[in-house]
């Protein structure tokens, strides 16, 4: 008998079908001989709900109150879940993320974990009973306020309460059936991974792959907690992301190279023109930007040639764009360049794989993938486990075609058997 | 500069512009130099809509997780109330039915309240903040679980956290503008009062009005604390409910002999037909009501005559008429009464009024109004400071109307100013 963690996120448990359809799935898991310990989400568009409220009340409400506000969310979730469970005579108990313990700092709206201290969650455990805990929130550690967690904030919730409750997996559940090696609506030969690294998740995730949130990752990696994707809608297995994808003890051994191509829609390019070739230039532009609070992501700039000036172009999310200018531009004359420009039409595409550290070849082949589909590009960037390039937006979806097919990465419709674990 | 306990109601936060309405009272309030500690209720139809959430999910929702769902509605309420007071340049912070110390026993939809322990509150005072508490929850001292307080949840918090916090005033905000000497809507001749006493405000209150529930004027007397009923929707003083209704030193002092007229269409009445005239058969009767967990109002029991037998009969809410009917049925042959009638077309009109204890006219005027206006008397109950009579429910309008023509209470279509205080 083990811990099971559960997460569903709001569209699996957007109406009150939905939420008897959960309830038996979790019923089903105790019924096994699990524990079970659910996050849980706020039904559909619950919190779009709240914060068109907000906005009808105030035109900048308060991130204290704003907080108080959006956890009424998953209050209202976690309890609904926990009486259609009751009903399946199970006994089920729901908790806030203060009553689970959910310890933040005071950053509302994108409050940290501290700590968690999940005594109650603990004793509802030992008394047999499922314990289902409200996603996105906790309690700040000084003030004692009531925070949300931000963006990925449920993810993290379910990752930071398994590691505590030292569970056995972390299972996220969502509306597709796992990771894939692509985005399936823009590469309909992509195939579900069965396992993936740490490392290779924390990449995807941060080049555009939306199913699982970098800090959720970067948690589990840091307890070493197995997290397991998989669809809310369907009993199949999902991809499991661990600390090493090597097959166990007696299971065919066939490790990929490529773990998949992650393609991001949601950056712009902005590009320095005609900066002084002179030394610290670079760090004043990138100054100025981070003090804006824009999030830089790559970097390039171009040799300097007989000009003295260079040119410097990075890319950032595009929220961030008009951000960006605005502050290059008052410090233009102190810097001294020439021009600024904008260009929100690129896409990124990223492969990533953990395989590739040994592999020498898999440069050449991605290029040459890219380049035989006529795609220019017009930046690149490496890590030690992926290859990212930015390619004009309209050809992303040729790109990762390209690449998916030149890595053999194109399945029959069925995910493959690899690395030792089935669909 | 006191402090201000102010209670609004679902009706007056309906929508995010009663919202910004009620967040400019509350301001004003502060701006004129008073501490303003708030507490409110869910708006509009978020309750009956969150219960019928859980009736979709669940057919009978186990009392624990209503009560954690039901709690999501004030967290609403209270929290955008906090952000339109915050746009009108004041501090405003909600806090939750547990974080402002409302403890509570854990008796889940209907719990009592054992301490408050508002440290936080006073913090939020000494700041200089604006205090929004959620009205109708508390958490309980044994399990530390989420509780709601049932019927007049909202008001009996205000008082009890009023009382804690040695406020000047419990302001009670409703749809109307304060107690009238009978409904309007019956007799459009009553008038409003300004001051009732606590004893007239609970006889009121049990025998019909709906402004006030009994709970929060058991409270308010226990602790002595002024509540003032008052209307959202006006700028005018409302009714005043203290300890003595004397005017204050300087006043014109006129002491009314009558409070008001309440009449009660809720109830029914059960007759137990020939009921052997016998020692002990009255316990009998009312110990199997009782066991079945029915509220007996009035009770009358007629002459015996030479038969030997004798007839009980008493009135009780219509919601357990059928309870009582079948638990008698039972105990029928035990006890030996040949039969029983259930009336549910009956009214209960009471006359209330602590001065009625020293002028002995007043039922006869009572009882001569009704007959000269052809009302039939069906049953008769009184206490020291209440007259109740039984009629049918169609001439409830025709009895209230007579007895407040003849007790003098009929006004001019304005509040007539005595006891002291001005409408």
């Amino acid at each position: 008998m083990g811990l099971v963690v559960q997460k569903y996120g709001g569209s699996s448990v957007a109406d009150a079908e939905s939420v008897k359809r959960v309830a038996r799935r979790i019923v089903e898991t105790k019924r096994a001989g699990d524990d079970v310990v659910v996050i849980v989400s706020a039904m559909g568009d619950t919190t779009d709900e709240l914060i068109d409220l907000a906005e009808q009340v105030s035109p900048n409400p308060a991130p204290r109150e704003l907080d108080m506000l959006l956890t009424a969310g998953e209050r209202i979730s976690m309890a609904v879940l926990a009486m259609a469970i009751n009903d399946l005579g199970f006994e089920a108990r729901s908790y806030t993320g203060s009553q689970a313990g959910l310890i933040t700092d005071s950053t509302h709206g994108k409050a940290r974990i501290i700590d968690v201290t999940p005594g109650r969650i603990q004793s509802a455990i030992a008394d047999g009973a499922i314990a289902i805990v409200a996603g996105f929130q906790g309690v700040a550690q000084d003030t004692k306020d009531i925070t949300t967690l931000g963006r990925g904030g449920s993810d993290t919730t379910a990752v930071a309460l398994a590691a505590a409750l030292n569970a056995d997996v972390c299972e996220i559940y969502t509306d597709v059936d796992g990771i894939f090696t692509a985005d399936p609506r823009i590469a309909p030969a992509a195939r579900q991974v069965p396992r993936i690294t740490y490392e290779e998740m924390l990449e995807l995730a941060a080049n555009g792959a939306k199913v699982l949130h970098l800090r959720c990752v970067e948690y589990a990696r840091r307890f070493d907690l197995p997290i397991h994707v998989r669809s809310s809608f369907s009993n199949k297995t999902g991809t499991l992301v661990v600390s090493d994808t090597s097959a166990p003890e007696g299971e065919a051994v066939e490790q990929p190279i490529i773990a998949g191509v992650a393609h991001d829609l949601g950056d712009a390019k902005v590009t320095v023109v005609g900066v002084p070739d002179l030394p610290g230039k670079a760090a004043e532009i990138f100054s100025a930007v981070a003090e804006a609070g824009v999030n830089i992501d790559m970097i390039v700039q171009n040799v300097s040639g007989s000009s003295r000036r260079t040119d410097v172009t990075f890319t950032c999310p595009m929220a961030d764009g008009q951000r960006a200018l605005s502050v290059l531009e008052k410090v233009k004359s102190d810097i001294g360049f020439d021009d600024l420009t904008y260009d929100d039409g690129i896409a990124k595409i990223s492969l990533v794989g953990a395989g590739m550290r040994s592999h020498p070849g898999v440069s050449a082949t991605f290029f040459n993938a890219l380049a035989e589909s006529g795609i220019n590009v017009e930046m690149i960037s490496t890590s030690e486990i992926r290859i990212s390039v930015v390619t004009r937006a309209d050809s992303a979806g040729e790109a990762v075609r390209a690449v998916h097919t030149a890595f053999g990465l194109d399945g029959s419709g069925e995910a493959v058997v690899y690395g030792g674990t089935g669909r």
